[in-house]
């Protein structure tokens, strides 16, 4: 079959709060070909995706994402693979193409595994989905108190982990010794507790060892993103300096700048979100590495359903790397984007789904509701 | 003064050719505060950095970067890297952003030294303007006859180093080869000879390998991109087993990047396109880690003097960084932009311009005949 129509839909919540909540908005994409349809979702800025989709073309290594798929042939994993290649190469000098890109390769690859009635981690070579550890994704509270009591929460609802992030944790010592105090308190003994910072440091080594004793005393399983996604040298550094286990990878736009994090940046967790990294086959190909290299591989999620099974498939039947993000304060677009869910089991477990496909059905009624209206002109012709 | 005022201009020649030339488009910058202008470019696909530039907010770390500059305080280079930093901060989860802040930040330095009244350069710290041996940078020609001519040409016009690059060099052994001798053969016997291949090799280490004797041969300064930018191990390996020294960089978005390049990918010429790195300080730094590491830095430009002046600021002082990228098959709207030029002496060299600002005039009149009307409607609301 060929890939007969891509279409982009950008929804949002009716207000955009300034927090650092990826589940605010998003970018929906449906790909139809041999009268089947699949769908993805691109973890981006919609507007700036969908200009880099449609945009006129610069020159040679700088076209527009669409112009390298529609119509192209799409029988096997082969042809998908061609397709990543002729994208990558035409739209080389395009930054943000791996974003734009990352949710199309997740729905076409639905449509592949619907036309060969299987799901997408077969049609990766994996016999079958192993249930990973989940651990809830939550922000920090404004205050301790507040940590405290959705560490609480977390643990009442049966996780075994716990990741907190952001809300400028890493600023001020004292305030986020309580805050991590305060989260180990809420927590069951033997539970996971991690801690995102967002990349509050920027690249400042010595600032980042200061957290290393309220974190160790913490027992924190692993610290996320303490420097900018390309600051492999300090990453290196402080997992030399410190004694804290480093997570990070969700910046990561290839399978290339993934394997510099493990192989310069020492971490010892690979977060790779499939609508970022380029899609579910460089997920696969980043797990398979990250292994060999003692390093286990985890979803990077904070946004829907279809999102997060799409980031399971490419480790989904991997027995190596056991754990999983499961975003636990999504904005209700989020929620509404699939009809079905992924639930987590009393043991805190969650597996990725068994259907066909990515197995999420879309709700369509959500992509009226959020739905954006864009309008591209280009010398009065519109092109979106 | 305050950044009172940001325009983008998107240009563009009325046909787009599918060669990998960077001037057949181009987006312009201007910014006005306290009564003077500065103007930059972006070397980018225009209307993706137009929705960057304005796009709807998605959350705290994927704000519109227009948002993070206007209206800030700009007396000094420290305000500079004040919004370099918010703009990393603010928009860290939209890829493009470093193509869209380039130009801004070249256009804003522009403005300051503006109203400093000193050029660029000095404002950077350099007390002078050290001529560059200037590399004519072309394209292979069609045939190895045609490649012959163009060097013979460049020759001719007191070049005493021409890079070749790109149109599918990398592919075919055998052309390759008679591609080489004819640039030899054209050129004075102590020219350099540059080659670009633009990441041909992707990630293939023994593919890269097999041009080493033709390259060899040939003499060759530098090969230039035989990968994909940040596959750095790959660079190292070609590196530690090949002859040829290899250069790469015009893919770097941070000043992180580059420095990953050179410390994990072995350069031994880092190439940077201060309207894709993140502006001209970005370049500074870039400049001075390089010559730390005995690397040489190296302007990016294949397209106007505007943006040739711009990459040539970052080491106008610099008396290791001997070199200097000079294009010469420029399409007319890359010339057009500014109203004067920077031209080679009778020796092959050239000098950043000792003007105020970046020393380039801008040519008012290419704005309009060049350009491209974008609107762009969010929810019928034109927000560009």
């Amino acid at each position: 079959m060929r890939i007969e129509n891509i279409e982009l839909f950008y929804l949002s919540m009716p207000e955009i709060l300034d927090e650092v909540d990826g589940s605010q908005d998003s970018l929906i994409v449906k790909v139809e070909g041999g009268g089947f349809t699949g769908w993805g979702e691109c973890e981006t800025s919609p507007l700036t995706s969908i200009a880099n989709f449609v945009c006129p073309k610069s020159h040679g290594a700088a076209n527009p994402v669409r112009d390298s798929i529609i119509n192209q042939e799409l029988n096997n994993l082969e042809d998908i693979k061609k397709i990543i290649r002729r994208v990558k190469s035409r739209s080389l000098m395009i930054a943000q193409t791996p974003h734009t890109f990352s949710g199309i390769e997740v729905a076409i690859l639905d449509l592949l595994a619907k036309k060969n009635q299987c799901p997408i981690y077969e049609l990766l070579g994996y016999k079958k989905s192993i249930p990973k550890l989940a651990y809830a994704s939550v922000l920090f509270g404004n205050t301790p108190e507040k940590t405290l009591q959705i560490a609480k929460k977390m643990n009442q609802n049966n996780f075994k982990a716990v990741k907190f992030g952001w809300q400028n944790f890493g600023l001020n010592l004292i305030s986020d010794k309580e805050h991590l105090v305060a989260a180990r308190e809420g927590l069951d003994k033997d539970s996971m507790l991690m801690i995102d910072v967002g990349a509050i440091w920027g690249n400042n080594i010595n600032e980042a060892l200061k957290w290393n004793d309220i974190l160790s005393k913490a027992k924190v399983t692993w610290l996320e993103e303490p420097f900018y996604s390309d600051a492999f040298f300090e990453y290196s550094e402080l997992a030399r300096q410190s004694s804290i286990s480093l997570a990070g990878g969700e910046s990561c736009h290839s399978v290339e700048s993934a394997k510099n994090l493990i192989r310069y940046g020492g971490v010892k967790y690979i977060q790779i979100d499939a609508g970022i990294a380029g899609g579910i086959i460089a997920g696969k190909e980043i797990c398979e590495f990250a292994e060999k290299m003692d390093v286990q591989y985890v979803n990077h999620t904070f946004t829907s359903h279809l999102q997060l099974s799409a980031s399971l498939q490419a480790y989904a039947g991997s027995v190596k790397s056991t754990l999983a993000e499961y975003p636990m304060q999504l904005k209700p677009l989020a929620w509404d984007i699939s009809k079905n869910h992924i639930l987590k089991d009393d043991s805190g477990y969650i597996t990725t789904p068994l259907e066909i496909g990515h197995g999420m059905e879309i709700n369509e009624k959500a992509l009226d509701q959020y739905k954006v209206d864009v309008e591209i002109l280009i010398n009065s012709k519109r092109i979106f």
